[in-house]
């Protein structure tokens, strides 16, 4: 991938040292580094057609985006379905899509006692038989979850203590679920390690990351919304793993001052959200910023016949172009005219191919972005402080009847 | 629909007589009222199972928003299609779902000229012959796709000229598909009625709306963000259907100041939104309101079986409720949280069903919504010249191969 930037400031080198401190405790830096062997022979040995994930947020958005992107070009044989909800019409409408005997099912919860995903749990362990064959765990070592597992015979893999939900994608959290699916793995890691290397490794670290992080800390008061404006609809599910990445991650109060900060992500798709959204980044209030994504190369031939329609032959312009040209045509149009404006910071990311890799790499971009960001904004990056309150009134209601 | 406001504000009542005097002249206000003996007796001619709406923005959001909400509880035997892009990866992957031989094509575009629309268009010509028999559409009258219309035989609805793409949906840019899908459009427009007699005509205005307007436009640069977080995956398309609306009529320079002014809209789903967007609404800075939208009456009777999971005994408590009556408690139970923290400004909306009346009420509650709250703006509210730009750069080089 490249980042092409169309703002400038002085990265703020200071915060290297604190990030090299920070990757000894937090998990998530090295995650690209670990072994797969396990996890390649253990879904090789899984032949169930449907792979469900039952999971939430952290445990189920990073596997969706991962795959989403992939399974346009890919045509896997294998189908992952994700159950992310206590929604009864979705989870009725997803098993209804589901072949119970051929399916292998992921229950993957941190804590091991998500509401959402052990109630489906249980209502999934009263229409079939829950077998050491049919399913995995993934949970924090030491969790009920994990007991439950060891005493029912259930294969389990653990998400490391240090690594938040959020952060996990990479870890067996993703990685387990995609290998069952046919997704390599390695070469997703190997996209990872490229953005670790060049930050880390390379003469020094790599100061355009650094420099864009900069950039959003020192102007979080301005340009408190983040727009990423991804031109395919591949990166749906990945801008949804954006947004929790970026709002969890960054919406926090300020360790020293106590003061409610945070950067609002928004995920949108081109060229559909021209139609929608553009016209509010144009003239609207000056509190964004945009990052456009673009794929350079959809290997796909599907293009504007050379027909002429009647009465719109002013459209015979369109003629013979490939429809992967004319969404990147969009796409550089766009940039073209935010850049003709002021005070809407902008920066583009080009992927060369939809491959693991490539997502690989964003993912990794992404996450590094968020450490770097939330260290400069003097906030706990890794924790959720503000989600706990409606747990608890929750458990009170429940426990009411 | 029920709507609890849990913030307060003298509402603006001298806005009253301006949005009345714009009631003369923007369309969309009287749709409601239209007859639609027409659509119906049409959209009963069309036997195919494939509805295939090809339009972007405007001319799809509206018609996808009402087929989600109701597609989970109805189980309609036609299928709706929709193609909104020129991404060659959805085209390619929508066309392979759909049975030529037994789809009708509604060509949607107000201008007759979108570049998606007509591209994709130009495609589909290249594989099936189109004709009077498989083919609908809806444009402006006098445009050039209104020509060609006519020129081919083909059927074709008018856009009333004075109705905008983002408030077209209850005009035939809607109306047709969603009749053609089997949908009740009598009742969708009867629950739309319903809001505009509330508002217009019960003994004077309904003046929580008003109130809601005032707030939100007198608080607009300390709540630029407004979160509607929609407790049911029913909703996904209908908060698409709603960042469209209120960040395109919104997201403009104000008339007489030309300052850069808007409001930025954020459509979240409950309970899946909680373990991603939630914390930065709880923690970050205080810059959002949040609506929540429940629906009362799921008629879903899936349950938490009374079964028992080994060392997962502590959420037996779950046991023996309804699914749909655990996603109300947890809507509650972040009602509760918010109210507990200060300058979130919280309401909530109930949905008593999931049928067409409601969804129609809905809808006109926004549109009316967003034409108040634009009106103190001192915006206009309906048109969208943020857009242009990007429109003409992409011909300049469309032009140049």
């Amino acid at each position: 991938m490249k980042n092409r930037f169309y703002f400038d400031t002085k990265p703020n080198e200071n915060i290297l040292e604190l990030i090299k401190a920070e990757r000894e405790e937090i998990g998530f830096y090295e995650l690209c580094h670990n072994d797969v062997s396990e996890y390649e022979a253990y879904a090789k040995s899984i032949d169930a057609q449907d792979i469900v994930v039952v999971g939430i947020g952290g445990s189920a958005l990073g596997t969706s985006a991962i795959y989403k992107f992939l399974k346009y070009t890919n045509h896997f044989s294998k189908k992952l379905h994700v159950i992310e909800t206590t929604d009864p019409l979705v989870i009725t409408d997803e098993m209804e899509h589901i072949d119970l005997q051929n399916a292998h099912f992921l229950i993957i919860s941190k804590s091991g006692t998500t509401v959402e995903t052990i109630s489906v749990y249980k209502y999934i362990a009263s229409i079939i038989e829950i077998t050491s064959k049919n399913c995995t765990i993934i949970t924090d070592e030491g969790s009920l979850l994990e007991k439950h597992a060891i005493d029912s015979d259930i294969k389990v893999f653990h998400i490391p203590h240090n690594v938040g939900g959020r952060f996990s994608v990479l870890s067996a959290v993703g990685l387990v679920p995609l290998a069952m699916i046919g997704i390599d793995i390695r070469s997703l890691l190997d996209g990872a390690k490229k953005i670790y290397n060049s930050f880390f490794n390379q003469e020094g670290y790599d100061t355009s990351l650094l420099k864009k992080a900069t950039y959003y800390a020192q102007t979080a008061n301005t340009y408190n919304i983040n727009c990423l404006f991804s031109y395919s609809e591949v990166f749906r599910e990945f801008n949804a793993w954006y947004v929790q990445l970026w709002g969890e991650s960054l919406g926090k109060k300020q360790i020293h001052s106590q003061l409610h900060v945070g950067l609002t992500p928004v995920g949108l798709i081109g060229p559909t959200d021209q139609h929608s959204f553009l016209q509010l980044i144009v003239d609207g209030k000056r509190d964004k910023s945009v990052t456009v994504i673009k794929i350079n190369n959809f290997e796909n031939a599907m293009e504007v016949p050379n027909n002429s329609l009647k009465h719109l032959e002013s459209l015979d312009v369109l003629n013979g172009y490939k429809f992967s040209e004319i969404i990147n045509m969009q796409a550089d149009s766009i940039v073209e005219s935010l850049l003709s404006l002021e005070h809407i910071p902008l920066d583009v990311i080009e992927i060369s191919q939809i491959n693991a890799h490539s997502i690989g790499e964003l993912i990794y971009y992404y996450e590094l972005l968020a450490a770097l960001v939330g260290k400069m904004l003097d906030i706990n990056t890794y924790d959720q402080p503000g989600v706990e309150m409606g747990k608890i009134i929750l458990k009170e209601k429940l426990n009411k009847k």
